[in-house]
């Protein structure tokens, strides 16, 4: 006979129970940034194609399997291996000065003997788009555009263009090559690589960056100076084809195996940094998230999978042969979401969510709430490597980060673990940990993704 | 007939009144930030006897003579060029990574195929001079002392022995090469270089710094690895003597032209920044200073001699010289001081007066006390290219900045324009030109230094 005062918790009261009972064992663990500083230190450059990215494959088969997921495997993705090789910048006249440099992912290599030609800046993209061929046929054009710093990095969308169109639009007007004003916050002569791309239809020239107290100098010379003569030699190169992996773990649900709640990270960086922010840091929560789930409350009932992709820094790749290894199942991901903006505080639950079910999420926010995080809005796609399963129809929600300081960072050779505060990326890890149980262990169904 | 209410300045209240209408122009002038920033673009990088260490000179006599001291000159320095070519550390196992790693200034190369050796770590100098040569021997020695941060840079004293006395103690034990953790209170990937020594009863080895993340991350492989293997190869050089030059400028006393008011800073710079902070914002305070007086007051009674030192990087060898050239006026000098701490606002006075004369400089006090600045010690060496003075019975002082970030970005080639703020330039500025004012136009003489 039970006791007169059993009380069952309702279902919105178990699940607030469960997602504070992660919370609670999130607190006293350091798993996430464990995780990170085994794969940066233990590995570090891993740029797609790279024998730093083949261990890091062999690091993270190993890191699922230690951590005890009931499966771990792998997804073969093909990816074009490019190498950064030497890159050197200097002006020749009048101020004879080295300007720290480096090239743009896969830009093609100068001649071997360099280029030395006039400088040509622009305040940005949009400036050189409307200049004559008269102005920049022959020179190198250099794009100097400073980027604001904010929480929710939103500058980087309105910069990135001079890093991945320069080229393009330089080559139309007959430049010889492109330098741009690194894409980053700092002030510092780190210089911030990324890919860039070309056009079949338009000549392609060599693109690197400058750091910003380069450009900077570049800039202060242009205030007394018109005749800028600059040298550059940068001998990067396509490497060929190569074999990555998306590298998958899974503890697989009790009650619906067949549903299944996606949380990711990239497992590739630039070749400069150890990749601790970009995403060493998202590597390390969501691996966290999901282990903290599984050891707290046992097996999940829907199935839990952490995909780390390959090749997401030159183009999603690894997320685009995700999408077609699983075309026939793709319904069946109750919601997908990636971790790929460093290890700053989570301030704001975005979701895309069928608007119908949105609101029956009701403990899941009420829990955020408690750690001061709001919800934002309807219509994230959830970071680059899910974004595109809301077209498929996939939910996805991004728990959005502090990125004040991300772009000081992204993409230089100062990406390094020493950037990661253990007490952020735990709180990072304790939001995915109850996201993760609340999805995985309640009837919550948000799909389909509304279609924007 | 004089009006009534004539009424006559005492000395004291003639002298505040000269600071304080030099500390009004300088509120109105950025010269200091302009002469920097002339320096750092048009000149940039300036190791003692390179072409930029030329140029500087003919860009120090230029810039002197545009501002219209009465007389430039200058005074021949003999020095060792030295060059840093190139430098490569890596991890060969069992985690391999490339490790950010500069050559010591006045290192030797490795042999041009590089060491290949075992590493082995110690917490700081005392602990490898404890070691045995069973422990050291024929392998790479990492130093990995931490600095922390402080106002007046105080820990710096403390690790720099790692720098300059590093090659010297593992080689007495056998090693094939030292690397140290940078000298440095920055957390990034910019190694610091500096000045080390050679023992001639000791074998020479090559010797590096890593930058701290490098440290981090090597440290954080001996976490689990006891056996580490580095590969190394520095091709630096000694490029034979050079001439360079003590570059003097002078605004001749009306009244006492032999009695000089000494200011300074050093020309040459580490040759991988472009010595903004070390020592571009020095020469930019002392010459603005020293141009803010005469323009403000008229010719000084005494002569202010600005001193911009040459080689001061490599050991003084400008000062010593300075010293030899004028070892029978140096007598002269009412006082000598120099700028060579970055461009950190000025938090106290500190002072090698002789104690008699040292409080009938009361009004100078006063006027410092309005600002902020605090009367320190009588016991300061005035700063390094000025220290050998005080044996000289020359009195000094210092005007000591705050260096919370100087040692972030001493020695590194992120020593550029964009780390000096304005405001505090022009507060530096202020201030010496106040100090200046007083000096030259009061009849207040500390001579001679105390003998401490």
């Amino acid at each position: 006979m039970a006791p007169a005062n059993t009380y069952e918790l309702s279902p919105y009261e178990a699940s607030l129970a469960q997602m504070d009972a992660v919370k609670k064992a999130s607190q006293n663990s350091d798993l996430s940034y464990e995780v990170v500083k085994s794969l940066t230190v233990e590995v570090g450059p891993r740029i797609p194609g790279s024998a730093g990215d083949k261990r890091a494959v062999a690091w993270a088969e190993a890191k699922l399997n230690e951590l005890g997921f009931d499966k771990v495997y792998k997804q073969a993705v093909r990816v074009r291996n490019w190498e950064r090789g030497f890159a050197d910048a200097r002006v020749v006249s009048p101020f004879p000065q080295e300007l720290v440099i480096t090239a743009l992912g896969g830009s093609i290599a100068t001649p071997e003997k360099g280029i030395e030609a006039p400088v040509v800046m622009f305040a940005d993209l949009e400036s050189l788009t409307q200049a004559s061929s008269a102005e920049v046929a022959g020179k190198i054009v250099f794009l100097n555009t400073r980027m604001q710093r904010d929480r929710a990095g939103k500058f980087y969308g309105r910069v990135v263009p001079n890093r991945v169109n320069g080229a393009v639009q330089a080559a139309k007007l007959g430049a010889q090559a492109v330098i741009i004003r690194s894409v980053g916050t700092d002030n510092s002569r780190f210089a911030h690589t990324g890919v860039m791309r070309y056009d079949d239809d338009v000549a392609k020239i060599p693109a690197g960056a400058i750091s910003t107290a380069d450009a900077d100098n570049l800039e202060a010379m242009f205030e007394t100076q018109s005749d800028i003569v600059l040298s550059l030699n940068m001998q990067a190169k396509e490497a060929g084809w190569q074999t990555s992996y998306n590298v998958i773990g899974e503890f697989t649900g009790t009650e619906k195996p067949d549903e299944i709640v996606l949380i990711s990270a990239h497992l590739d960086s630039w070749d400069e940094g150890t990749g601790a922010l970009d995403d060493g840091a998202g590597v390390g929560i969501v691996t966290a998230a999901a282990k903290l789930v599984k050891e707290t409350l046992g097996q999940p009932k829907r199935t839990v999978r952490v995909v780390l992709y390959a090749a997401e820094e030159i183009g999603l790749v690894g997320a685009y042969q995700y999408v077609r290894d699983n075309k026939d199942t793709l319904e069946n991901i109750i919601m997908a979401a990636e971790s790929d903006f460093g290890a700053g505080q989570i301030y704001q639950l975005d979701t895309r969510f069928d608007p119908a079910a949105r609101m029956q999420a009701g403990a899941l926010y009420q829990a955020l709430e408690d750690m001061g995080i709001t919800l934002g809005n309807n219509t994230t796609n959830g970071g680059p490597d899910v974004s595109m399963l809301p077209a498929q129809g996939v939910p996805v929600i991004a728990l959005r980060q502090d990125g004040t300081y991300y772009f000081d960072y992204h993409h230089t050779a100062n990406d390094t673990l020493d950037k990661i505060k253990p007490e952020d990326i735990q709180q990072n890890q304790s939001v995915w940990a109850m996201v993760t149980a609340f999805m995985a262990n309640t009837d919550f169904d948000p799909r389909p993704a509304p279609q924007l």
